[in-house]
């Protein structure tokens, strides 16, 4: 299964005010993060139906820009290499971003969209709706990030990757 | 950018006690999720340093069974035609699933996990740690899902996708 090839094809592009890899917000929750639109392609509109009564959406993204693979990296939150699983960086055996955003309008086939972190020019993969009941988790534990609770919200991103 | 071609390959498989895609709970947090394991491949053994601290993981995997793509479907828990990205049914353009299971133990490349709703044999994309600063969504409207609140724990899947 290893040697298995997975072929996705983008859906749509994500535009951001986010043009370079560096200075950026590194989650959706930081405070640096902005409005933005998803722009789907016209061959996708029929899938939107529906979507604007949800008010969070998931976004599953390619990270276009990620030319490596790394199994230990030290996060933007911490000085220790950790194990790329065990965090959120980019530099992952499948380079998939995750973003929940907040749905603002939808327009035809783009979406208006707030509390974005994702790079300009982003293909986008998927659209999921946000559902508490599937996505929440109560009692927690989150490991190394314990400690570099709330840091999130004022950090941004350099050019580690 | 339609056209553009991303190419994944698996890091695992996901082993669970669903071996028919009839008959399954439709999302983690059903009452008929079970436990089960994530066997992760030798060679991206280094990236789960660290990962045990964290209680709960996302695991983003191939949903390999689906073998075609729907725009807009009836889901589980409606009777009514959605946008597809308004659902979680599998059928999607991408084919990625998303859960956010119980992590209990890592023995070695085995990753022991609970509340998982997955096919056995399904290849594993990606592990991401599950941290409520950036996953958690307050005040949220999740649109026709209103009216099936609470449905999901119960509602199990059939051979519709």
């Amino acid at each position: 299964m290893t040697l298995m090839d997975i072929t996705l094809h983008p859906i749509g592009v994500i535009h951001s005010p986010f043009t370079d890899l560096a200075d950026m917000p590194i989650q959706p929750s930081g405070e640096a993060s902005a409005s933005g639109t998803l722009e789907i392609f016209p061959q996708f509109s029929a899938g939107l139906k529906d979507l604007e009564g949800f008010s969070h959406i998931i976004l599953l993204y390619y990270l276009h820009k990620v030319s490596r693979m790394q199994l230990t990296v030290t996060p933007f939150l911490d000085s220790e290499p950790r194990g790329v699983f065990a965090t959120r960086a980019p530099v992952r055996p499948n380079p998939i971003g995750l973003s929940v955003v907040l749905l603002q309008k939808i327009e035809g086939n783009t979406l208006f969209v707030a509390q974005l972190d994702v790079l300009d020019g982003t293909p986008l993969l998927d659209i999921k709706p946000y559902v508490p009941e599937f996505d929440k988790r109560a009692e927690v534990r989150i490991g190394w990030l314990e400690h570099a609770r709330g840091k999130a919200r004022f950090t941004r991103s350099d050019r580690r990757f």
